[in-house]
């Protein structure tokens, strides 16, 4: 993966996702359309809001009943009971609370906000207050989104299922990869020399989520998001890796 | 910055660089020599460690003499205690300290390992154990950075100083953007609407560590890293930010 040049180039044009819609099939014609063909060794990054869409993966807020807790973690948050109640049914653990903030190890063991869950893009239909929870399994998503596309083209392309996360001392959000298909989560680099032969000291680079940060530029945000982006350029003969590698395990968290 | 296509050029060839060497000569000759012309609203991603080694920020480890707290962060760490008290002088506070991990408040804000101090990578030369620190100043650095190149080219290039961080709950490194030039650290979209009318709950995007990340993709790793990457295609109308905008403020700062 060096010396490299690279390219990324959204794929506009990908319609309401509805549930049981053939995401696959989407994301072809996106790629039809901007004039991209995918090849050998090409990365698909995919915001997983369209792929929670796809796999149908609301909660009907006016069906959720709020524990006990949720009601104390929502006078502490400022959010909705219910919401927060959303949220402890997608977590493991509540990491932190406070005003405007909720941080929880999801069920996958991401560490995020509100589990993941978004109110944001989302329809209003029926007297519904629906939210979309994270994707069932990100790795399967991705893992399936790379077979579907290489059954229909021939061609084996890389799946990331991205997400913007904060983080605890920057400011802003950034993608990183929650599911990945057929990429290296990561590139060990440890025991390596650097060019004077001393050994290295940073041992693993986060390839997938740094491939998921830059597509999320590509993407852009707001009314005009894309949510797909075809990343090119990409040489690495790691072996692949998933979205759960790079997870930091529960033992070695210094900050819980 | 949507529905946008980026390039990532990496510039190889940048020879060792040596304290009080013209680091914008060297870029544009690495730029020259990989056929690329510097235009208005490219940005330069700079690895920290040559703009450090052109400032000559070393410091030699036989001059420490490590005070009583950072014996006790070696023993507790199993660091070098020199090494401990390189770090502790270039910080303002220890954020965690564990084997093999001693996290600290950089004396410019960032929560980082090691205060961002780098014992790989580095000369030995005349008996001396050189360590290399940040930058003075890595905001400033990018400015006269931007400064030099658009005196001797007439482009207004943007550049960002990057280093990689670790996360506290995910594996592995991800180039963020230390220091910034003519470009927007954050994009702030508070208040802003997503494509269904929905006040967007995601307010602000770190920009700057994105393309920092993406360009770290193009950089790549160990023996065969190329320290500098031109970005072609970001194009955002927000106002310019610098690299402490990046930092978020240690009183909202819920982990420490």
């Amino acid at each position: 993966m060096t010396g490299t040049s690279l390219t990324l180039q959204a794929l506009p044009g990908i319609p309401d996702i509805e549930p049981g819609c053939d995401l696959a099939a989407e994301l072809l014609r996106a790629a039809a359309r901007a004039g991209a063909a995918f090849a050998d060794g090409d990365v698909l990054v995919v915001a997983q809001k369209i792929v929670s869409k796809a796999e149908g993966r609301y909660l009907d807020l006016l069906q959720v009943r709020p524990s006990a807790r949720a009601v104390e973690l929502a006078a502490r948050t400022g959010k909705d009971p219910r919401f927060v109640e959303a949220v402890l049914g997608e977590s493991r653990a509540v990491i932190r609370a406070a005003r405007n903030v909720l941080i929880t190890r999801h069920r996958l063991g991401y560490v995020m906000a509100n589990a993941g869950i978004d109110r944001s893009n989302i329809h209003h239909s029926g007297g519904a207050d629906r939210v979309l929870l994270l994707p069932r399994d990100p790795d399967a998503s991705a893992r399936s989104l790379r077979e579907a596309i290489a059954e229909r083209t021939g061609a084996r392309v890389a799946v990331i299922v991205s997400d913007s996360f904060g983080r605890p001392w920057r400011v802003g959000t950034v993608n990183v990869a929650l599911g990945i298909a057929g990429l290296p989560g990561l590139l060990d680099l440890r025991g390596g020399k650097d060019r004077h032969g001393r050994t290295l000291e940073t041992t693993q680079i986060a390839l997938a989520d740094a491939v998921a940060a830059a597509a999320g530029i590509a993407m852009g945000e707001a009314a005009e998001s894309t949510p797909a982006v075809l990343v090119r350029g990409i040489h690495c003969s790691a072996p692949e890796g998933d979205g759960q590698a790079l997870i930091r395990p529960e033992a070695e968290d210094l900050f819980q």
